[in-house]
């Protein structure tokens, strides 16, 4: 029996390096790849993708599931073993599902909705891509039907978030902006804060150097990865020894490149907390998008953006931007860095608001999927929903449903929920850990962070994808996915900051 | 046949990719990888060449190279379609010749070889490697013995030097040698010349600025390539739109980036001057090693160790480091960055001693596959050559034997008489350009490149492999490899500087 396993984690070892080298093709076309590298990437790209699937669809590797099922049942579930072939199987179980050939064109159409895409944002114009939208909702459907299903998106949220559905997302979410509505039209009676104290010129040197030494003190070890600069911001592995982040620095605003590399660090501190037991099997990642998300949005918000954390960082910062922020308070930054102001892009959008921006793509995947919305009326829709849920209004699609990439580089589908569950998790794993280390904040206001990253690793990082998100939230914070915990932070923390 | 030919091409541009895909893995870990990603790319390099071999020696390839033959018997020879069919049926044949178990062997051993030298260079320590290298010669010949050949180390010189054998180059390097040796004693009688100049301190920026605007004007194309730094400078390629170099720089050595720069960007502009309809196949790449080393001295020595060039970026360089260079004439500016001096490290050596260290492994290596030197003995012997052909000795091996990595990441034979060729051969075609365009060195002290560079792609670089090593030097140069011109090169220039 240990031969079979043996055999099957050599196979998995190798499915594994060959999506880690596609990652690391996309890596270096984010970073450092020359303009004219791009057609052949785009061949290479589509190379491993083709080898990559063939080596998880391999018939060898359903024949050794099928030969350790015993096996695999004499064990207990949570043993290293027998997650090991629970996880495999159900990936290769998924994977074969789908025909590669259509696969394959689904790829293809992608990457060619996303050239599209890079055009007709720029020129503010939905009719180059409509087409193209038109057809990813089919093709969107089309990989759905593959999977049995209650929802047509729900094999679209599994994907990426095992386990969830429709039935459940959609009135989790309802609850959360029934409670989100009101705080965010308070807040908005407030008046604005005045942030002009991080709107002045930083230069990139020395944000850049800032950035380095808060995430080296979080814990990002520099051993096993780096920060480069893109165009957008993410978090990339190509084993567990290297796990790479990058960022992207405007000089003309502090806190682009502050929070968006502390967000990236949170997703790699997952990363880097695996388990090294798990390196090379399917076990040697994140257990899905949201509990992923909850992980940026803990190391970005619930720490980064905390009145603790500068108490510790904010002498420091002005230390190095003596000019911009000497005469700045404490507290004028703090309430600089967590203004609320609805607003129409998404990824500028403020902790509270957020949300919204997400819910507002989700409710238009499905009435898109349940086929309720016609992908030409999706601008208008999209408007009209940004007018009733944050009050904004702009005729420009480029600042409307051109601007994120997801429905243009993936499916319609499934691409967003992950957002607003990481929100929601990210408070209740930070309330999990603050309940067994009662002196995690007064840490931070130290500028320490050990016991945090200490416990995060021992409740969630190390377990990778060995147990389903839900058991995981239950095992990790003693209870089901709950929004509890998330209303009560944004209640507390901005009911305070705007005396509401 | 267009559909079996297209069939090939497709097959064809899968293989170079793969292959391009491996070369990425390695330039990353030369670069940016951080130091605990080393050994999952370990075996991720392993896995892409297993990949690469298989693909390589697809029968699929083999079927469609027989049903193409009449069909390339119908072309002219130097048609586009019958140089593929040409090219790609030798690599395959040759490929095929090897067993895919025993090259994976063979590789891992060179991986092993590579670690234990890593580690017994600085301990000076031979005997960490004595054994591993022992084994090495054992793969090597056993390579061998898959070719047919006259002498064993004929099909290793093949491997990078088609057509060139044991009984051609012998008597071309001893002719080399009997001129040389007489030129080195006269210029070392003269006494060493005062290169202080080129050992002072030179910032790193200032002096990667001006690297890089040199081989701007070169012609080196940076949307199709970029520069980085390495412990050991290289030319890399992921396609013909991809073409990357490095370098190192000294702080207290003015000439290390700077030729190190302008020799890896002669290897690029070959690989960026091949033809664009070869992309994606076995014809997008140098000729031979001895033709693509050809263009890495040419534009390193006779362009960027000439006088004319320095006529022109001199002052340039003066501007750059008014403290250093301000007070310091050319004159005594070329002569630092052409000193003669006999050395024990091949890679510091001049230009006129360099191929006497070449000719030292050469000689070694075939003795070693001969059998006539165990290699217990090597370092010995090593010394001995060192005392008798440039009159230097040091007891540690870490400035002997272990100095070089070639025979600790690859085959004994073969891996040197490239560098040579390369010399001889810059000569050579530098005097086919002078004749074809004789302004060109009044061009170079204007800093301009255009015509050399010109005449470089129209009559090189842009036939990629399509033409053996000795048909491409004939239709360049007009003559076989002849060492004349290397030859009365180095006696005018190293006559001149030295007054002998």
């Amino acid at each position: 029996m240990q031969d079979k396993l043996n055999e099957l984690k050599r196979h998995l070892s190798e499915a594994y390096d060959l999506w880690n080298i596609g990652a690391l093709l996309n890596w270096d076309q984010s970073t450092f790849m020359p303009k004219n590298g791009a057609a052949a990437r785009g061949r290479q790209l589509g190379l491993m993708g083709k080898i990559t699937h063939e080596k998880r669809t391999d018939p060898k590797i359903g024949r050794l599931l099928d030969e350790l099922s015993s096996y695999e049942k004499s064990l207990p579930a949570d043993s290293f073993d027998a997650s090991l072939i629970r996880v495999a199987r159900r990936q290769y179980e998924k994977d074969l599902r789908v025909p590669a050939s259509f696969m394959a064109k689904m790829m293809s159409h992608f990457t060619d909705t996303y050239h599209a895409w890079v055009e007709a944002r720029p020129a503010n114009d939905f009719s180059k891509v409509q087409n193209h939208l038109e057809k990813t909702l089919d093709f969107s459907r089309q990989y759905a039907e593959f999977f049995p299903h209650d929802h047509i998106a729900d094999p679209l949220i599994d994907e990426s978030d095992e386990g969830m559905t429709v039935a459940t997302v959609r009135p989790l979410f309802a609850d959360l902006r029934n409670q989100l509505v009101p705080l965010v039209k308070k807040v908005a009676e407030q008046g604005a804060i005045d942030d002009s104290c991080v709107m002045k010129h930083f230069p990139e040197k020395d944000q850049w150097e800032f950035g380095l030494q808060v995430i080296k003190q979080m814990g990002y070890d520099f051993d096993r990865g780096r920060l480069d600069k893109t165009h957008h911001p993410f978090m990339t592995k190509f084993s567990l020894g290297d796990v790479r982040i990058t960022t992207r620095v405007k000089e003309n605003n502090l806190t682009e490149a502050l929070f968006s590399t502390i967000h990236e660090t949170g997703h790699a501190l997952y990363e880097q907390g695996i388990s090294m037991d798990f390196e090379g099997t399917p076990l040697a990642e994140g257990a899905s998008s949201g509990v992923h998300e909850s992980q940026s949005r803990l190391w970005e918000n619930l720490v980064g953006r905390s009145y603790g954390f500068w108490e510790h960082y904010y002498p420091k910062l002005q230390a190095t931007f003596k000019e911009q922020l000497g005469n700045v308070p404490l507290d004028s930054f703090y309430r600089a860095i967590n203004k609320v102001e609805p607003s129409l892009i998404r990824t500028d959008a403020d902790e509270l608001t957020y949300n919204l921006h997400v819910m507002i793509r989700f409710d238009l995947e499905l009435d898109l999927l349940e086929g309720k919305l016609a992908v030409k009326d999706l601008p208008e829709a999209w408007r009209a929903r940004y007018k009733s849920d944050l009050g904004v209004f702009d005729p420009r699609d480029e600042n409307g449903v051109l601007q994120d990439v997801h429905w243009y580089a993936g499916y319609i589908g499934g691409a967003f929920q992950g957002y607003t569950l990481g929100n929601i998790l990210s408070a209740q794993f930070y309330d999990a850990a603050l309940r067994a280390n009662p002196s995690i904040p007064n840490q931070i206001r130290n500028g320490e962070f050990g016991s945090l990253h200490g416990w995060l690793k021992e409740n969630l990082y190390q377990y990778g994808s060995q147990y389903s998100p839900s058991d995981l939230i239950q095992k990790a914070s003693g209870s089901p996915l709950t929004v509890k915990p998330y209303i009560a932070y944004l209640q507390e923390k901005f009911g305070n900051l705007y005396r509401v």
